[in-house]
C-alpha cells in the first residue's frame, strides 16, 4: 500500500458522500452514532470475497463498490425495508493501491447515493486475500417487515424483472465481444439493482412472503417453503428467463437480486403487476402457485430433502420434481 | 466443509442464545428485524483476519469468537454506548471444519451473553483466508455519545485498567510455561474484556473524549488529539504497566482494549476513578494533561506529523516527543 491507513482512512473519506443530518458521527471515530429511527431496525451483512464472488481483473473496482453496497440494501428492500446506513469492513491485499480504493468507494458512494444510504463508517484490515463486508441497516414500519415464513397454499408466487441474467454475464464475461443481450447481462452481473421500490409496492399489495434471489431461483423457492411449511408448483414457461440466458441458468444461476414474494390472489397480482410496471417500468411474473407441502417441523435441513414439496411443469403440462440447483459455499 | 451450507447454518442458530422479545426476526431470513431503541443508534464494524489478527493454531475457536465480539462491544463503549446488536459474516476456509465453527459460534454466544448482546444474523462465505467481521450496533442517550474530539487544554488523561498486556501475551504465546503474570497476559490477547461499565461511568463523570485503546497507547493518543486540535503531555511513571509487559510494549502494544479518555479536572479524575474501582474493581490512571496543540485544520493527514503536539516525560522530569508507534496495517 502506498499510503499508512490513517491517510487511506482520511482518503476515503473525501471519496463519500458528505454525511445528512441524520448523521451525528461519521467516519473516523470509535464508531458511528446516527439518528434512530420511528420503526424497527432492519440489520444485515454480506461478504464479497475474491476468488469467490468476484475475479479482480474481470471487474472494475468501481462496479465492485456498487455491488458491495447493492447486494445489502437487496436484503433490506426483501423485508420490505428502507435502507438507511451502511459499514464497510475491508481485507486489502498488497497487490491493491490506494486508487483502486478510492474507485471502490466512488462505486460505493454511487449506490449509496441512489438509494438514499450513508456510509457512515469501516474498518481497513490488510490480508492475503481481497473481501469486502458490507453491513447496512435499514428501517420498518412497526410489524410491515415481510418474511419468508407467510407463503400459504392458494397464494401466487411472483418475481419481478428476469432472472439468469447474472449467471449469463457470468458465462459470456471472457469473450472479447457480446450481443446487446450479452451485454446487458454483464451489467446485471456487474451492478445488479436492488429491488427496493418494487418490494414496497408488494408488500403494499398484501405480499405474504418475500425475499431475494441470490442464490438462484429454485434454491431460494426452496428455502421460502421450507420457511413456510409448504410446497410449491412452478410453471417454467411463465419463469421469466433473461434474453440472454438459459432457463437452466434462470433456475439454478444466483446473483440476480430480484424479488421471490407470494401475493394472496391472481387479483392482488394484476394490481400490483401494474402498480410495477407503471411505477418502476419493472415486470411482474406471475410463476406460479403455493402449494400444500412438508410442514416445517417435519423437514430436515437440507433444502435437497424438502425438493418433494416443490414442482415444475413444463410447457405441455408434465409435472416433475423441481431440481434444487443453486449456489451453496460448501459444495 | 462436512455439512451443507444450510445444514451449518441451522447448527450454528442452535448453538445461540435465545432472542429476547426485541429480535422480531433472527437469524435465517434475508435480514434481521429488531426492535428501535428510543436513543441514537451506534455502528461498528471490526474484522479478525487469519494471519493478522490471530493464527488458527495459536488461538482456540471459542476464544477466537469471544474476541470477535468483544473488540466490537469495545468500540460501542468508546462511544458511551450500550452494545445491543450483532451481525457476523464469516469466510471460512477448506480447512475448517463444522465443530470448529460451533465452537467459534460458542465463543461468540458466551460475548453476546456478558455484554446483553444478541447475535441476530450473519453471512457465510467460502474463501481462501478464514476471516470474521463483525457488526454490532448499539444505543446511547441522545447527545450523550463521547467522541474523540472534544480534548480541551487543561483535561486531564486517564485510562483504565493495564497496557501491554496483549503484546506481552502474544510475545509468550510461544513459550511452554507461563508464569501467573504470563498467563494472564495470555487472557488479555485471548479473551479481551470490553469496558462498558467503565465507559459508562467516565461518562457520567464528564469525559470530554473517549476511545479504546486498540492500536497502542502512543498512536491511539496522538489520533484523539488530532481529532481534538490539542497536544498531550504523558508522564511516563503513571502509564499503568501490565505485570508481564515493557514500557515499550504498553506505549506500541495493540489490541488493550482499554478506554483512554479524558476529564475536566483532577477531582473529575479522583470521583471517576473511585467508582469505577469500587463497582467494578478496576483502576483508573492519571497518565497526564492535555496541552494546546496543533489545530485540527492544520495538521496534516499523518499521525507522525503532530507528533510534536505530544510529549513524554520520564520519570526524572526530562521532556521529549513521544514517538508515535503502533500499529499500522498497511506499513
Amino acid at each position: 500500500m502506498d499510503l499508512t491507513e490513517d491517510e487511506l482512512i482520511a482518503a476515503i473519506g473525501r471519496v463519500l458522500s458528505g454525511a445528512g443530518p441524520e448523521v451525528l458521527v461519521g467516519p473516523g471515530d470509535d464508531a458511528a452514532v446516527v439518528r434512530g429511527g420511528s420503526g424497527e431496525l432492519v440489520l444485515t451483512t454480506d461478504a464479497m470475497v475474491e476468488g469467490v464472488h468476484f475475479l479482480p481483473d474481470r471487474t472494475t473496482p468501481r462496479d465492485l463498490g456498487y455491488k458491495a453496497i447493492a447486494v445489502n440494501v437487496s436484503d433490506i428492500a426483501a423485508m420490505a425495508g428502507s435502507p438507511r446506513f451502511a459499514l464497510c469492513a475491508l481485507t486489502l491485499t498488497d497487490a491493491i493501491d490506494a486508487s483502486w480504493v478510492i474507485e471502490l468507494a466512488g462505486g460505493m458512494r454511487e449506490c449509496c447515493d441512489e438509494f438514499a444510504v450513508s456510509l457512515v463508517g469501516g474498518n481497513l484490515s490488510r490480508g492475503e486475500e481481497l473481501a469486502i463486508v458490507v453491513t447496512v441497516t435499514g428501517e420498518v414500519g412497526p410489524g410491515r417487515a415481510v418474511r419468508r415464513n407467510g407463503a400459504r397454499p392458494g397464494d401466487r408466487v411472483v418475481v419481478t424483472g428476469s432472472l439468469g441474467g447474472s449467471a449469463a454475464g457470468l458465462r459470456v464475461s471472457s469473450q472479447r465481444s457480446w450481443s446487446d443481450d450479452e451485454r446487458d447481462a454483464l451489467r446485471r452481473l456487474m451492478r445488479p439493482v436492488p429491488r427496493v421500490g418494487e418490494a414496497s409496492i408488494l408488500s403494499a399489495h398484501g405480499a405474504t412472503a418475500m425475499m431475494d434471489v441470490s442464490d438462484g431461483l429454485a434454491i431460494d423457492l426452496s428455502r421460502l417453503c421450507r420457511a413456510s411449511g409448504v410446497g410449491a408448483r412452478v410453471e417454467l414457461a411463465h419463469v421469466p428467463v433473461h434474453p440472454a440466458s438459459t432457463v437452466h441458468e434462470a433456475l439454478g444461476g444466483g446473483e440476480d437480486y430480484e424479488l421471490l414474494a407470494t401475493l394472496p390472489s391472481s387479483d392482488a397480482v394484476a394490481r400490483a403487476s401494474k402498480d410495477v410496471q407503471e411505477r418502476l417500468g419493472v415486470s411482474l411474473s406471475d410463476i406460479g402457485a403455493i402449494i400444500e407441502g412438508v410442514s416445517a417441523e417435519s423437514t430436515a435441513e437440507s433444502a435437497a430433502e424438502s425438493a418433494g414439496g416443490l414442482v415444475a411443469v413444463d410447457a405441455e403440462g408434465t409435472e416433475r420434481p423441481l431440481a434444487i440447483e443453486g449456489w451453496d459455499h460448501f459444495r
